[in-house]
């Protein structure tokens, strides 16, 4: 299988902890794309991926996947053996919607950054909209999206030790990718939220965490 | 278990046309929620769902499951015959790859209806931003990629009769309900999207699309 992304990237972060969490890193050869060139906008890669995002699992037989909640279902599912989806009906539901919560955080700040900062740089202008009255402003708007996720998630923590219950599962990932990407973007986060940055801090002595593909 | 929604709306029918296919209508109790009267913003919604949208499922121990994505993953896996989110890796994968991108359709044409129109009147205005400089430019961004996604479903159906290839999925009710939603909020399909309007009229054939839930 390829995976065609950019290391150090926080979507591509969370494919390369599901990776390491199912001992399938040493079957994927990675294919770097070059976003701040804005390599994933140009004709080539958008015939890859029409959305223009990374990462992108491709299988063998060429069939192309992109969306992380996707690539995960596909990964944790080839096994029989899933254990980041959930196995029961209830655990896929929960799993289903604190991923979802998750990724309002990751997305927001993925907005802020490419909308309200210089974003990747030059290149990647090109592809944004100067002409966008309040594009900046709704910018700043997904950074106060992602810090009210942020305090919603340190509710969540108060009760249960991960984000969709018991068990670590892609909800935990997708959390973690977003506060990664934070970090990145500088949007902090809130000091009251003890809960979420300690939990953050643990998630770091997981070794697929710690050590992603 | 009990849903709580509001008939007729475009992420409730998701759902409806989820408990056709599953023959599970007579299993729930439906809690009607008055969106025009905003009362999914007030605090009691807000406790059943902290992001404040419908439907929402409610299990018979109290566990209550949002987001179309998750409900769906939990009654379709009830009997433990998924047909809507796929059976094997590659299914579930192509099937989560295109309901994420059906939630681009459905999900701009939201943004448009309640940000760059009178959305569902007064009671709501409250919740938005009357402050904020470019709210309704960006919603008719939200529009423009809502036809976007039409033009790309458009293509998609052109090499196969359903969303997310050979077999109906939940991929296709959420393109359905971005379509239902596109009428009521007076965004026309292009002209030239005719493999679109075919396929949705197609569908309408279908016990669960016509006589939803």
């Amino acid at each position: 299988m390829k995976i065609y992304d950019i290391p150090g990237f926080p979507n591509p972060f969370r494919i390369r902890v599901v990776l390491a969490e199912k001992n399938l890193g040493d079957q994927i050869e990675f294919i770097k794309i070059d976003l701040p060139a804005a390599e994933h906008k140009q004709p080539a890669f958008l015939a890859i991926n029409p959305t223009g995002t990374v990462p992108v699992l491709e299988l063998d037989d060429g069939l192309q996947i992109s969306e992380c909640t996707a690539i995960t279902e596909y990964l944790d599912n080839l096994d029989g053996m899933p254990v980041l989806t959930g196995k029961s009906p209830r655990e896929k539901a929960v799993i289903h919607m604190m991923q979802k919560r998750a990724e309002i955080l990751i997305d927001s700040v993925g907005d802020y950054f490419h909308h309200a900062t210089p974003g990747l740089g030059s290149a990647l202008q090109a592809y944004k909209s100067p002409e966008w009255v309040g594009r900046e402003e709704w910018g700043e708007r997904q950074r106060d999206r992602a810090v009210s996720s942020m305090r919603y998630f340190n509710e969540v923590l108060k009760s249960q030790p991960y984000i969709a219950g018991k068990t670590f599962s892609m909800a935990d990932i997708t959390v973690l990718g977003g506060l990664m990407f934070a970090g990145f973007a500088q949007i902090a986060i809130p000091e009251e939220c003890t809960v979420l940055v300690g939990w953050a801090a643990h998630m770091q002595d997981r070794p697929s965490v710690k050590q992603p593909v």
